[in-house]
């Protein structure tokens, strides 16, 4: 997987955080994905296809983050994973998606969207099957943790 | 949503698992996803990306489905949903989407794949985030239930 494309997504979700949720995220060490459970409690995929690669990406919120996120884009304060927590989750990873696309086009590289599934469920599992290795990207804010995972064929 | 674009996925599943598992899949009467539980104990998810359209294919097999279809497929007996049954799926998801992009190509409808994902873990629930409907066919077949849901944006 030709890292950078991964910059522009990390890039993207910091700028979505601060602009709409006024929330700072710090990016951690990446590691390679081995165990296969999703790290956050909600979790947002999008595919992306472009004539160079095509790929995944997955956002996985712990569930303090996501609520807080939530309360802070939309005023409303969420007791645990509902629809709207489901939506917040699903416009998050699209706006990720465009912010890192629109990045991605200014370097020559240019993909398009499909529509984002959001998965929830306790312990639900993240297979990513591209065939390359996953990237995992842990972050930080004040209210609680979320990971970036983004695949891409070579 | 189209409805033009559901019945491609449908032979494509019948003749997938006719010709690499020698079995028999019965499509039952479509409806819309009301409830988000994946009906299966594990889902594979595709994005599609067109000109005309976006979305997305989920097909969710129930756990005895999906060992016979693995063992048919590969002689190999699994007792649970392991990483070979995950794989196993994601191959279906590939194999299936292809199949159905074929079939609408034919049709004027182009469009292309991302690379697959699947989920696993008890009661993982999958939330279509296209504005749109999602349609859900069940399928019965003598090892068991799986269900494709479809949803494509207008």
């Amino acid at each position: 997987m030709n890292v950078t494309f991964v910059s522009p997504f990390l890039s993207s979700i910091m700028n979505v955080l601060s602009t709409m949720a006024q929330m700072e995220a710090k990016a951690g060490k990446p590691f390679y994905k081995k165990n296969k459970i999703a790290h956050g409690a909600v979790t947002g995929i999008i595919g992306m296809v472009g004539k160079q690669t095509r790929g995944t990406l997955a956002i996985s919120f712990t569930e303090p983050a996501i609520l807080e996120i939530t309360k802070r884009m939309l005023g409303e304060e969420e007791t645990g994973i509902n629809e709207t927590v489901i939506d917040m989750t699903g416009e998050i990873t699209n706006m990720v998606t465009g912010g890192a696309k629109n990045l991605l086009t200014e370097q020559g590289y240019k993909f398009d969207m499909a529509t984002p599934t959001v998965i929830s469920g306790k312990d639900h599992v993240v297979n990513h099957k591209s065939g390359t290795p996953v990237i995992v990207v842990p972050f930080k804010t004040e209210a609680g943790d979320f990971f970036i995972e983004i695949c891409f064929e070579d």
